[in-house]
């Protein structure tokens, strides 16, 4: 899945027809949140990236959940909306941080208006999404704050793992829990909980969005690694240079220990260090990890009815670990 | 006001004694709240200026604005730490745009653990403070998400008039109104709110929370041109040579046209500036704005009952005011 830079965004692609217009009315509420400020100077970096495309992933997966229980309801179409707020508020944040240029095919936000402007546009996104998620109330406000919380100390737990190739798998499984899978769990629960969906469907719905989101992380990892940068939009080998260590190249490490005294010696190169991942089959090992996630996320589908919604929340699944070229369907 | 880097936090000191032990009982659910996390890497960041000490201003507020209602509820607890949550997280990310290398006596968190982690720190006080609102639920989560909202606007405002001696002071007061007050407002409010206050003491507090806030704001001002630095903490000046013209600084540009050329051409050190302030009376027209403002907080209170808990907002006033040497009590 790629950004989709106009029309439908890619999260309800392929999907029932009813998730298109469901996506496209979240699509107003997003535009009319961010763009809600009368100061120009608030207003136009608060719309950047979301005017960008995006795929809309954690809408969707608000949405598809809903149906759960009693879909339709105004508190979905909020929490939808907020999810999105939230995760493009991090990636301002991460933006900075990482001194990302671009994105989406569009200068960053603070490429364009300056480091003051994109970390305050962030808290400002974090705000909106936050107001939302009050006007949506019940249990909203507390699994979106919670789901930040977590997303934020799995970002500083990361920091502090940058340039160690001692990490083990499980730390970084761990930590991509936090920093990643927590807002997938967020979207499901917050779809099951705003249509009123009984227990068991509930947590069903949060072991899959927690695998799904397990796969996703392995996978961008991968594609970081591997991927073709006019598809991912992204200079290969990123993570690598800067230190962050992600599970093919751990792996890599625990496999051949002199792969990590030449990743703690200093030599991160792609072209160098890509050849001994793959002859020591840690590409695809972590692969078979996102694979494993996902049959996991198949595996929680199952507990709930066979129907259409359930099989667009299975066709996510193909479509994040498909992004990987040899990957066939779970 | 000073910050009081122990015991009894200076909000309290000279209050009555049921306010310092509402004050102290909100400190610990503070402390519980940032220091939640399991991971070392999160939790001291997000403690690290909470313990340095602090006014808790904002909660002292709360507290007193409660007794406009039904007071000693959880949830004005729980409001009372969010709202400092909030307020830590907002100078976590100043600090780390304005380079600042101490605050409150020790080094700030980007200075001791680096900006990565005080920009992420500073998202998770955030969303701390949200979860702590989430769970006094009611209109709690709604007023501080607009509050934060605002108090962005206001900031990302700011960034715009850097360098621009011409804002007029009715601008500056406007941007203030958002970056400063809006936090002041809404701890009444969330007093108000969570106690059950009828609308016309929760309008008058609302009131009395702006108007302070407006002269708070004025008087850091002026204490970033006049101040001792062995009180305030702060190097003098620091406004001025970051191109913040704060409204001594405007109104003395609107009376003597050649300020303006002078700063606009770089001239800003505060050694040449102040005196051209004090000779065109600007340093004393902004202090009697501030009293203004100040007189307008009395105002709102005089619509309230004449007890104890309103003589101590009457007393938070005159604190702020006396911050300036030569303002003589409302």
């Amino acid at each position: 899945m790629t950004d989709a830079p106009s029309g439908v965004p890619a999260g309800a692609q392929g999907g029932p027809s009813w998730l298109v217009d469901d996506i496209l009315r979240v699509e107003d509420l997003l535009l009319r949140t961010a763009g809600a400020s009368g100061q120009p100077l608030v207003a136009e970096p608060s719309l950047h990236l979301l005017k960008a495309g995006g795929k809309r992933l954690r809408p969707a997966l608000v949405l598809l959940s809903s149906h759960a229980g009693e879909s339709g309801r105004r508190a979905t179409d909020l929490a939808a909306a907020a999810i999105e707020l939230v995760h493009i508020a991090t990636l301002y944040h991460d933006d900075v941080l990482d001194e990302t240029e671009t994105r989406r095919g569009v200068p960053t936000t603070h490429a364009k208006w300056g480091t003051e402007v994109a970390v305050l546009a962030g808290d400002y996104l974090f705000a909106c999404g936050s107001a939302l998620g009050a006007d949506a109330s019940g249990e909203v406000p507390g699994i979106l704050a919670r789901a930040i919380a977590a997303v934020c100390e799995g970002q500083i737990v990361e920091t502090g793992s940058v340039n160690d190739p001692e990490r083990t798998p499980e730390q970084y499984l761990n930590t991509i829990r936090l920093k990643t899978a927590a807002l997938f769990v967020a979207a499901c629960d917050l779809g099951a909980a705003t249509s009123d969906a009984g227990p068991d469907r509930r947590a069903a719905l949060m072991v899959y969005g927690e695998s799904l989101g397990l796969a996703f992380q392995v996978i961008d990892d991968l594609l970081d690694l591997t991927g073709d940068p006019r598809i991912t939009g992204k200079e290969p080998g990123t993570d690598l240079r800067e230190g962050v260590f992600t599970i093919p190249v751990l792996i890599g490490c625990q496999r051949d220990p002199s792969l990590a005294r030449r990743l703690a010696s200093g030599d991160r190169e792609l072209g160098s260090v890509l050849p001994t991942l793959d002859a020591s089959g840690s590409l695809a090992a972590a692969l078979d990890i996102a694979c494993e996630h996902g049959r996991r996320a198949e595996g929680a589908l199952a507990e709930l009815p066979d129907v259409e919604w359930t099989a667009s929340l299975r066709t996510i699944i193909t479509g994040v670990l498909a992004q990987v070229p040899d990957v066939s369907p779970v």
